[in-house]
């Protein structure tokens, strides 16, 4: 909500009613400008003349150069009756002008209403920008400022953020645009005020939050320059009938719920068998053979004993307690198996079957989702392959157990990439604290699962894989309150007209446009994976490098070539090569042969036994100016691979027994032995990668972006 | 060279001459206009009136509306003395304004001799626009072009070519840049007339090409109109020493010695040697146990036998038909070493050997190449690991023997880089034709190796690493006769201004400009590697897939979500999902379940039996408006991943058996058997990979950038 007083919301008011009433869906123009107005947005100065004198008086008030309109309800189209004089600069030329539009008027319609001559400010200085606001159907309401004119129309060079707007972000979106530099004033030109330029930005978030009827608004051109910020025109776009914010569970009922979801005492698997190959069989071997500690319960009425635990036929009959009921029967008896689970008081269920809004049984999920919103159950799916939960040794899942317990936690809404997430994981040993497929959210969410996420002590980075988000806001609002905690990794499929089309008529979830969540989600603080590769990579990585304690950034090389490569990967990943100050210049080149290159890429050159790479590399983490290491390796006879990865594991281990803890990422080029030396290196926290130079940068790049939005830079 | 022959070179030279003469570097507005007119570039039309009635006629001659200047040496500053009127659109304007331009001049200085009054046409309609050339220390002769105006000069949305520029090159480059949609008119806009924008573009590359003297041109700015194109400002800089173009050998000659240098009768090894560690040593053992075929010769004063090797003094007790001779021996030894296999008559020089330019000793460099030189001995190197062909199982190195044959041919100028190929191609099973180090290419360049690679029958693509061209021009034309026999990836490092500053210490080598290389590169039809990871991926997979036939690609997905991610990465890489007509969507509509998603992408639901998947595979290699195939696998108990891998190996094999050959990638969603199934598909012509979606496609997209680029599609 918008908390500024200054603003007269019953003008407003007043015009939107009489535009409802009207069933108008769109203001006119002087409703338009009561509504600028009223929330102090800047418009063109303008007022009635009804003489010659007073249009002068009123023009020289107003400030030259001016603009006269003729006034006339008889005249509709006022440049045909030669109505209309622009650039009028002296008091003379107002006069004259007066005298001639009023004549042009009276030969143009003998009988027409003559009120009057509009004598308006004319505007045209500075930079020509757009500043709008739109209803997003995933965020709600999202301003978008850019340049205006022609270029950018064709660049598409624009900034969405969601309203309302704070001052502050306000002049973050302004910077956001890649042609932001023009207005700052180049080739001599004036710097534009932004303060003044964003307080606009602001103002419109404002109207638009507190109006949510005010569907869509368009100030354009609005004339930014040093000396303020003019909306020369305005569009406002009404709907009175917006559709419902969705259904919202306080952080609280989210936690209750979660908390017993993912640390359930017991846990009853509805449909389990002892049929192998049925999905049943799979999630009980799955749940008991993972090593989960509560209580299972098998719930079938055709067996006394399934997989060594005692069975019984309905949830009716099983103890109390249960925490989690997860349903591995067909779609069609989902419903009544909910509501006898939902008496027995569950707070999760969780719908592995397929069936649903998926295949078009919208109806069939809908009356699922009643049945738990009456017992106050919450679902995960349904269409899902279950999920894991390391730190409880939970793999409630028809795949695979998953054991080796570590920080990330990875979502899915894709079973396919919910595969891909398990299969990477266990062939680079990731360390998991959960992995979790969401499918077609029927009601558990990603900001369900953030919120569990960022308070849970198990967790310190989160990798979300997502095609749509149902509520927009309320995943910002989760993210920005986890964002500051750990890491929140996001990949969000459907990123091209291509893709977004294919995610239609995937799961009927309209994909929104990409550049607003693309903008949002970074307002949000979210660090957004290119691809799955990198989901994954990211998932793998953050949590295993410290986080920077600043931004200078230094590469030392054992080849040359790579150096050039890490430099250009830099650039890329928006990191800071460091300016290495002259005395640790001066203290890296006693370490290297003279042809050796210090600076930034410190090239200790190929041949070099361990001792170099340990001595610069100790130097580099030991002085406090340098914030982040980058290391290329060259595998030689002199300092072979595992000799490296040792020695490195060592040096940052020593240093970390110390207390300095700084992010350290490795590329090791030479033959296969690097392989084993990169897993050695990963697994002693240093995040190395064999035969690319890419890899570890866009990982430290990740880490840089979620530290810088987390504020800790 | 230009070949218009409407050019009046005699004027060019005549006003260069008396530059040069003058020893000028920049000639006058005047002068420029004379080249401009010499060529056929339009600008303003412009005429001396000496009365206000030839004022008149002469504007009218030249088109209203006109500028009129005081002519006159006695004044210099032309608009102080009321001596400049612009934007005069009548006859009345016209003669008025002569009028009091001479009135104003003689008030402004009685004595002044005034000679008349410059009527000029008044430029200023349709698009700004800018045209320039430079001289590149990498590509000699380039012209750029842009849209003029701040935003561009913001956004730096340019584009380059090699001048001399054709008409369809010119167009291109007109449609290369970012905002080339504003000159098709947008807003109602007029189009611009490219063809006559290109035919300026083309008319100063002609005279850049032609006067090598002038070092640099800007017409800037250029109006561009329906009605034509017309230079309002132009600006000549003069360099009368440029830099010697590099000295060059005939295709011929480059063969004759490459021949000889990839496939040796006899190769001698200086500096052979018994002791393990030694460089000579793993280099005869390399040779050797590489399964090398021709006579092998140690050069050892101090041995009578090497490895089993008959080893002589000296090369000149050697016996004759030496073809290479790899040097083992220190730097300091090699010129007269090289002196002695020069005499030999041996056409290759294997300098391993570091400590020549690399640290400082350039004249140590620069005495070897004059002995090379001196007998026609080509050398490679100094400062690599070697060289490897696998057709003649000739491992030259110091490194590990390197025996998979195929099809790609890899060339890096960093060792390091040199150290990943290897391991990486071992690791994936590669197939390489040969690996070859040019280190500080003292001599033998890219372009010489793309010579011999791109008439090899062994090589079907090569992949370069490299940090700069010594000949960029040589490297065009050799490529541009490649490029449409077989494809050219080029790892360009020193990308970015930070990884250029690098390559500037590492080699020496002065980097250039990274969008002059990206444009020149494309213009030649390279396929450009973003990264180190990606030269090897294409380098391993372009040889492996079949040239498409066509634009239309289908994906097919068992995982609808890896169909999203997959329909993001087609249109990342440029690709165009295929317009499925009716008739065949039906067709797929009949293989898939009804809730299963036909058109593009296919999704044939998770949970299909493997004849789901060879139904549509088949369907999709068998229906000839259907180009290519990408297909996206999710690991599922019912079509395990090595079943999958299997049946689609098998109904490719079967298609290409019945001379059906396009290409299929395919990206494998599961747990860690998707990695074997992903190597069987590699090893049976389908490019897979497990655990991205983003893989795949992108190399897939450098096959198309490909076989665009060589005239294929």
């Amino acid at each position: 909500m918008a908390t500024e007083t200054g603003y007269d919301r019953d003008a407003v008011r007043a015009v939107l009613d009489r535009a409802r009433s009207e069933s108008r869906a769109a203001l006119t123009a002087p409703e338009g400008k009561a509504l600028a107005e009223a929330y102090g947005i800047p418009i063109p100065g303008e007022a009635l003349a009804t003489s010659a004198d007073e249009a002068v008086s009123l023009a020289v008030e107003l400030g030259l150069p001016v603009v006269a309109k003729i006034v006339s309800p008889d005249i509709l189209h006022k440049t045909d009756a030669g109505g209309v004089e622009v650039g009028l600069s002296s008091a003379e030329e107002v006069k004259a002008a007066y005298q001639r539009i009023v004549d042009n008027a009276r030969a143009y319609n003998p009988g027409a209403d003559i009120q009057g001559v509009q004598v308006q400010q004319m505007v045209g200085g500075g930079q020509e920008v757009l500043i709008g606001a739109t209803t997003d159907p995933t965020f709600g309401k999202v301003v978008v400022f850019g340049l205006g004119g022609i270029l950018v129309e064709v660049l598409k060079d624009v900034a969405f953020r969601l309203a309302p707007v704070s001052a502050e972000e306000a002049r973050a979106q302004i910077g956001d645009i890649k042609a932001a530099e023009v207005l700052k004033g180049v080739r001599g030109g004036e710097a534009v005020d932004t303060e003044r330029l964003g307080d606009v930005i602001t103002r419109l978030s404002d109207l638009v939050t507190d109006f949510p009827e005010i569907s869509e608004a368009d100030l354009n051109p609005v004339f930014a320059s040093a000396s303020g910020s003019v909306a020369a025109d305005l569009r406002f776009v009404l709907d009175f009938d917006p559709p419902e914010p969705p259904a919202r569970f306080t952080r609280e009922e989210i936690l209750a719920s979660m908390n017993r979801i993912f640390k359930p005492r017991s846990i009853a698997i509805i449909g389990a068998s002892n049929e192998p190959g049925k999905i049943g069989n799979s999630v009980i071997r799955n749940v008991v053979d993972g090593g989960y500690a509560g209580q299972v319960y098998p719930i079938n009425p055709k067996a006394d004993e399934v997989y060594g635990r005692a069975a019984y036929p309905t949830m009716a009959d099983a103890p109390d307690g249960i925490d989690v009921a997860v349903f591995a029967i067909p779609a069609k008896f989902v419903a009544s198996a909910l509501e006898e689970a939902g008496r027995k008081g569950v707070a999760g269920a969780i719908l592995i079957p397929s069936g649903f809004a998926e295949t078009g049984e919208q109806e069939l999920q809908d009356e699922v989702l009643a049945v738990a919103r009456r017992h106050g159950v919450r679902l995960l799916g349904p269409n899902i392959y279950g999920y894991y939960y390391t730190p409880e040794h939970l793999s409630a899942t028809f795949c695979t157990p998953y054991d080796v317990a570590g920080g990330t936690a990875l979502t899915s809404q894709s079973g396919g990439i919910g595969m891909a997430i398990l299969g990477y994981s266990r062939s680079t040993s990731t360390g998991v604290s959960a992995i979790v497929g969401v499918g077609n959210k029927a009601d558990i969410d990603e900001d369900d699962l953030l919120t569990f996420f960022g308070q849970d002590d198990n967790t310190n980075a989160i990798a979300m894989h997502l095609e749509d988000l149902k509520d927009g806001r309320a995943f910002v609002q989760a993210a920005r309150e986890v964002v500051p905690k750990k890491p929140v990794v996001v990949l969000k499929a459907g990123r091209t007209s291509a893709g977004a089309r294919a995610a239609g008529s995937h799961t009927g979830a309209l994909a929104g446009d990409d550049k607003v969540y693309d903008d949002i989600l970074r307002q949000a603080g979210v660090v957004r994976a290119p691809g799955l590769n990198e989901l994954l990579e990211y998932g793998r990585a953050l949590p295993v490098l410290p986080t920077p304690g600043g931004e200078n950034v230094v590469i030392i090389t054992g080849a040359g070539g790579s150096g050039v490569l890490l430099s250009d990967a830099v650039v890329d990943n928006g990191l800071s090569l460091m300016e290495i100050p002259p005395d640790l210049d001066e203290s890296f080149r006693a370490f290297i042969p003279p042809f050796g290159a210090a600076g930034n890429p410190v090239d200790i050159t190929g041949g070099e036994p361990p001792s170099t790479y340990e001595k610069t590399i100790r130097l580099g983490l030991e002085d406090p100016r340098v914030h982040a290491l980058i290391l290329g390796y060259w595998h030689t006879i002199v300092t072979p691979p595992m000799v490296f990865a040792e020695l490195v594991a060592d040096v940052v281990g020593q240093a970390r027994a110390a207390g300095i803890d700084k992010p350290v990422v490795a590329s090791l080029s030479g033959d296969t032995e690097v392989e084993a030396a990169s897993a050695h290196l990963f697994a002693h926290g240093v995040v190395a990668y064999p035969y690319t130079t890419e890899k570890p940068v866009q990982v430290l790049g990740a880490k840089y972006r979620w530290a810088r939005a987390a504020g800790l830079l």
